[in-house]
């Protein structure tokens, strides 16, 4: 028979640490605790799989189970010498929640639990401590009454405030057993009222029901958004805990408290914690009153306190990592009631972890492990600082869309911001962001956007630029007309306008009215540097590359230890206040030869930025992509100009001038020309532009475009080449859907290459061809494709928008639908699509190794920065990741982990 | 060494008739002819091979072969006793290109090759006929000049038409041999001009750049376009066919001749064809005298007549299919140039099929065989009469979008179409359709597009309706505020307005100016039935559905052989007059209490409506799919609102009333409303709606759309039921991309399924619940997908789009340029990509049926009713397929050849 309650006590138990899959971390914690000795309160651990027969089981757990139950109940009231519900010495329990993953706050607890009229009288006489015996009964129908019953928590506290207000208490510490008697009265009343049923007495049927509560709580809102937010799996379930109460709050000798061995802040080895006199645990949680701080206990209780640096310090060595553990002092005997590796920041991750491996604690594999990728992030933004955060009103969370804090004043348009952004520290606030928008952004410490999501415009640029951004929120109102923004703060609204200050945290989403002050971050520190290194050292071959579209990005990738650049996207040049007229000119252009003549004043600009990038990369490859987006995009919107078209008939002075200045046509001839964009517009109209002229396409319709962006690649190569330089370029054409795309636009690169290396007489410079995949037929047919690319690279961005037929853009609108109907594990275009994207990418991969043994395989889309993403890729055998500058780290570190891991590709890559 | 050149004459021959690969379809015939006996005059054919080599070679031919050529023709020289060039005897021959698959007139051919100033004079000493031999040396100059020396032909015709004025010549034969030296002189000056050499007298020579231009004739613009319009590979090169001259202008004993041992037009067995007295072949084609029809040589050459009959009858039975021929006489000698199977029309092909059977000359296999799929096309459409047609001024050619004729007046809207249409028969003229003109659709006899392709919203609803339809010709450009729509005919302005009449042929995308006449097509004709019969009787129990969405159009799919409908598009009953308001006052809903109301009052009608769908199909499966459109399909497009509120706070009460009309809304109400509708708009609008909130995601956001909709269905299957009907119901799911969205929507639908038929007291009614496999990720996952999926059906058209991330109607901007650099073979939204596309396909088949082994798999996209892509569904081992109605027995011929080519597949179907 499977065994499914876990009793520990005495020095011994029956499950131990290693089964936190069974009994929960802190099961698993106490069971350990026990074993080894310390001064652990007995209990029974029901286990997680309970949790899902309850469940399966229309919310009941079976009868042979609660037998299960009844015997362990039976050990420990053997070991306690007490009984539930016994009116001499009744047995008091507290009953929490503990699953694999920690999930702190999001369960529920219930302490005190067996007491009823009758065995709070008996503890009362048993205690000698009748104000402690009340305390404890009216805690238990307060924490009963929320938890089991669903009685709101504030009619408990009204209650419980008004008695206080009456006793004229200031703290509940001054509370009397007789006001703790009448409340106690008016609980029960509530409850009465509230359920129709009196407070439950018999002490059985409370264990059993505030186990069920526990169980119901997994699936409680709070809990489901925890799991979501942190990639824990639904079908874990939660352990309960059943263990003997022990008590801080039975007067001056006693106390509860919560600690760390280590500063789970900033890492630093000190012991770290607060406590409370005579206080049970969630009063220090609940901040009723100021704990101390644990050093305090040291001259309170010395005799406790080195007892506690004894257990926690040997804990520590025990489990090799931070303890974060809670404890009881009764009547001055010390109780451990529970102990778990400790979270942290990012910062105190990374020293946690370097400053263990010179105590000899770990290996340099454990520290590489111990960090979450993810979590580096912190230390290579600034941040906000939390303490002047909290004094300022948060407007609104939308998605944290870029990292890092920005603090600024409000402009409202692109223009103004670069106009204000040379005086004072400017936030571009935008119901969306466009390509037109890119001046405005690059001069903005912080971008807002009220619409898109993790992988709209104003996100990808901005994460691109290493720009702190917050996009998509949605309960802010932005009109860029009225120059104002709109969000309701406790029901009224509240405006902003140009000029006001604001503070986003692009690391959490949240938008803050006001002036924060911020930390900053220490990218180059020795520590992370040292465990940096540490990292690539277990790497291997498999490279990490930054997607930089300009030199300066291309710096700070290499400072953020990018070995080269795995995207250029060189339409992003094309966005500058000096190019978008050439570009447009080529666009309107009807025939070749002046699309010719437009192209070539591009030329020498695109020249100058690739020698940039090449210079930057010095020894690295630098992949390079042709022009990708549709034509249209860079021309005014067609909406606009159709209802301008409408207007201008009837239009005034001020209008028209105002269209002018917007198009560029001077006033008098709107009339004539206005109507021609528009036409030309509409030709480039399409009903679905991620699928239509764009990439590899245009290239196939104009030829020219593709001629004139290869000579700029290799014209910029023979010059830095020629001052000394290693240029490695990799020319990359988007969305091949099909061998022959390739075939047609390899054929105009490698003839342009040729005759530009020739010409230098540098034919012995090696570059490459190759594409990108970002189609399913693409990866379906990489067999064919391989026989032209030199290289692939995944755009992971786009291949799951087709592969999933899920524009990302317009996924927004019904995320949240998605999101409650638990149809996507995660967000599929922040964590890649193992099951559907990554089978088509291993495919592609098997495919084209097949034709082409030695293919470069690398990752380019914004997946390429996230660690399971790029474990993923490392695991598939790929080449390298490329991500944006400031999530190098991050894939460096995600790829030294999938190599300790144990993994077998790395003979994939070196074929 | 491998052959290349291939002699035949003297009843012997190196190659047969089954060697056409090698010696193309003409010089395979001439071999076989040449074995048999037949009065062939000798020669010698170049392989095919040599063509690819030329071109591979730098368009030169290798000197081993020009050296094997030299043999050939000295054993012709052998032969027929004369010599090349030789001043007494000179041997004169035709040079014909000659390919694997017949492509008439679209390559070149020069006849009397061998004369120059000498050999002419030589063959009027010989044959005593100055005139004739004059008249040799005319037309080898001018074809010469033409196809090799690339002189304009009209260059020539001048020379030419200029001397018969002189001579007062009627016809061409009325030129004496001194008008024939005046023309050679003439001509002779022109080549001298244009190639600034004197025409070569060298005979050989000649040989040498006639077989080369005949090379260089593969690469030309007409034979280029011809493969790609039939499908003919470009790799597969012309073969060259060199043979001794026979004359038919050597006077009024001799003639030349083409014929059809069978009527090719209809079928009917008569011997067909016609010839020219005193003429070289290819006076007959250019229709410089009209030709005598082939019974008038019965009494002017009887014995030759006789002769012929007897040939090409033995030819027939030998070749066991129709023969087209061609002869000459010269001096009462019959010779035979050419015999191949005769192309025929599609009418003509099922009766030569059917009338071959009863003369047991083939099996009913062969029969089935006989007929391309396509041609049916053909009998199930009435056709423009060609006669008819010739009369007309052609205006454009759009795409064939829609097969049939359709005469009628022009309308530029909707509206007016159902104005007029109940008094005469009208076209429907758009720049493009959207779903708003369904209701004048319906009622058209045609519809004609200015833009979109052969997949675009009128290409598809008007082949649902079995409407002929022409889309996107660009040459019209269509003004509906004017009524009107200008062409360019003759690089003039043509303007048509609102009742002028206009043609359209839906099968070859011509749009004509007038009233033409139209031939009905008989769809139940006895000969069709019977070959239908057999057909089927070959193609197993692969099943053949049609899309259907209305009962109208379920029972014209029966009439076509239907077996179920595999697909009925459940929001095209929404766009109805009567509905539309429900259907945008459920959109414009802020909850769900009001989104149901308005869905209830459109309940009855879907119920309504699947009654009748149930009832037509008695006994057979009916697919319905749920909702899928996005729902701003259903709204007014925002760019036109965004203009109506920008021109409101200026409009007069005419623009007013417009407005209200087009929005139903009060005018007074206008100020007020419009911008709210717009702000609803604006809230729908999405980048890609084809990657958007639409199928299955409409339903998990709006779980009530999915409910209200399995109500009507399972309603609608009980009142039918009831009746005696036997309904099978199977309900479709759209756009799923993981198992997680099928188990959510099925569950509502098995939920309300159960409840009905609890409910009616008919649990015993079985229906299937599955999904369309349409974005790759389904078809990736289909293992997981088919633990909830009943059935497949591969929706091809978004699978085509989301697979290539090509977008249908985008694609046709930029579709000549992929034509033109040859990226697609096809336009993969006509033939499934089975290289792409085609892989998913296979992949989804397997892993479907490894999970659900008895798993029901069809497609319902457009490539249903294609023939190469019905053939690949049956032998992926799909259990039907589904097309509009009218392609019912398109695909029911195409399965049966899939059948009968040896296919494994059909134990797939029955696992």
């Amino acid at each position: 028979m499977k065994k499914y309650v876990y009793s520990f006590g005495e020095g011994i138990a029956d499950g131990d640490g290693k089964m936190k899959e069974t009994l929960g971390g802190k099961g698993a914690g106490l069971a350990e605790m026990s074993r080894a000795k310390l001064p652990v309160p007995p209990g029974f651990t029901i286990a997680t799989d309970v949790c899902n027969i309850y469940f399966q089981n229309g919310n009941k757990v079976p009868a042979e189970i609660d037998a299960e139950m009844d015997k362990a109940l039976g050990l420990l009231e053997k070991r306690m010498e007490q009984k539930l519900g016994d009116t001499q010495a009744p047995l008091l329990v507290s009953v929490r929640s503990g699953a694999k993953f920690s999930m702190p706050g999001m369960m529920d607890t219930i302490l005190n639990l067996g007491l009823n009229d009758k065995t709070a009288a008996a503890l009362e006489n048993k205690s000698g401590n009748p104000r402690f015996a009340q305390d404890c009964y009216r805690r238990f129908i307060q924490m009963f009454g929320n938890v089991v019953l669903d009685i709101e928590k504030h009619d408990f506290d009204h209650l419980f405030e008004a008695r206080k207000k009456k006793a004229r208490a200031k703290f509940d510490t001054d509370l009397t057993a007789e006001d703790l008697k009448a409340i106690i009265v008016e609980y029960k009343k509530l409850v009465q009222k509230k359920t129709g049923k009196p407070f439950p007495q018999d002490a059985r049927e409370q264990l059993t029901m505030a186990r069920d509560a526990v169980f119901r709580s997994w699936n409680g809102k709070r809990a489901i958004h925890y799991r979501r937010m942190n990639g824990i799996p639904d079908d874990l379930g939660t352990a309960v805990n059943v263990q003997a109460m022990v008590f801080g709050n039975l007067g001056e000798t006693s106390a509860t408290g919560v600690g760390f061995t280590r500063n789970p802040s900033t890492g630093e080895k000190a012991f770290y914690g607060e406590f409370l006199i005579n206080a049970q645990g969630e009063d220090v949680v609940a901040g009723i009153r100021t704990p101390h701080p644990i050093s305090d206990l040291a001259n309170l209780m010395p005799a406790v306190y080195n007892q506690l640096r004894e257990i926690t310090a040997s804990l520590e060595h025990h489990y090799r990592d931070v303890q974060d553990f809670e404890f009881t002092v009764q009547d001055g005997k010390l109780y451990m009631l529970q102990t778990r590796n400790g979270k942290r920041t990012g910062p105190a991750a990374v020293r946690i972890a370097v400053d263990m491996v010179g105590e000899n604690l770990i290996t340099k594999e454990e520290a590489v492990l111990r960090v979450d990728p993810q979590q580096l992030d912190q230390l290579l933004h600034p941040v906000l600082d939390p303490a002047s955060k909290k004094t300022l009103a948060l407007l609104a969370t939308g998605l944290p869309a870029s990292p890092g804090a920005a603090v600024g004043t409000i402009v409202f348009t692109a223009d103004r911001a670069v106009e204000l952004a040379a005086t004072k520290p400017v936030i571009l606030v935008r119901a969306e962001t466009v390509p037109d928008d890119i001046h405005g952004m690059e001069v903005a410490k912080g971008i807002l956007t009220s619409r898109g999501g993790m992988t709209s415009h104003a996100a990808v640029v901005a994460r691109g630029m290493g720009i702190p951004c917050v996009a998509g929120a949605g309960a802010i109102e932005v009109n860029d007309r009225k120059k104002e923004m709109t969000v309701a703060v406790k029901g009224k609204p509240l405006i902003l306008r140009e000029g006001d200050w604001l503070s986003l945290d692009g690391s959490t989403g949240e938008v803050l009215a006001g002036r924060a002050s911020t930390i900053d971050a220490d990218p180059t520190s020795g520590v992370l540097a040292s465990f940096m290194s540490w990292a690539d050292s277990f790497r291997g071959s498999f490279g990490v590359r930054a997607n930089a579209d300009i030199p300066r990005d291309a710096q700070a990738a290499r400072r953020f230890g990018a070995e080269g650049i795995g995207l250029c996207r060189t339409e992003h040049m094309f966005f500058a206040e000096d190019r978008i007229a050439h570009m447009q000119a080529m666009i309107l252009a009807r025939d070749e030869k002046s699309r010719r003549k437009a192209l070539a004043k591009l030329l020498p600009m695109q020249r100058a930025d690739f020698a940039g990038l090449f210079k930057a990369m010095d020894g690295f490859p630098v992949v390079i992509r042709t022009l990708d987006p549709p034509l249209h995009e860079f021309l005014p919107k067609r909406e606009n100009l159709m209802v301008d078209v409408a207007r201008l008939p009837g239009a005034g002075i001020k209008l028209k001038k105002e269209m002018a200045e917007r198009y560029g046509i001077s006033p008098g001839k709107l009339k004539a020309e206005l109507p021609k964009l528009l036409h030309r517009v509409e030709e480039l109209h399409e009903f679905n532009p991620m699928l239509g002229h764009r990439g590899c396409r245009l290239g196939v319709s104009y030829p020219e475009i593709t001629e004139i962006q290869a000579r700029a690649i290799f014209e910029a190569a023979v010059q830095v080449a020629r001052k000394g330089v290693k240029v490695i370029p990799e020319v990359m054409i988007p969305l091949i859907g099909s061998v022959e795309e390739l075939e047609n636009q390899k054929k105009i690169v490698v003839r342009v290459a040729d005759e530009v290396l020739a010409k230098a007489k540098m034919t012995d410079l090696k570059y490459l061809v190759g594409t990108m995949i970002e189609i399913p037929r693409a990866a379906l047919t990489a067999d064919l494709v391989a026989k032209e690319a030199e290289f692939f690279s995944f755009g992971t961005n786009d291949l799951t928008q087709t592969t999933m037929g899920l524009s990302r853009d317009d996924y927004t609108r019904f995320q949240k639908d998605y999101e409650n109907a638990k149809i996507f594990k995660n967000d599929p275009f922040a964590v890649l699509d193992q099951e559907g994207v990554g089978k088509l990418i291993q495919m592609a991969v098997k495919l084209g190794r097949a034709t082409r043994p030695d293919l470069e395989i690398g990752i380019c889309g914004e997946h390429g920065g996230e660690p399971s993403s790029v474990m993923f890729c490392y695991r598939t055998g790929m080449n390298y990741v490329s991500c944006s500058p400031y999530r190098v780290p991050i894939a460096r570190l995600a790829a030294a982990q999938a190599a300790i891991s144990g993994d077998k590709s790395e003979s994939m890559r070196t074929a």
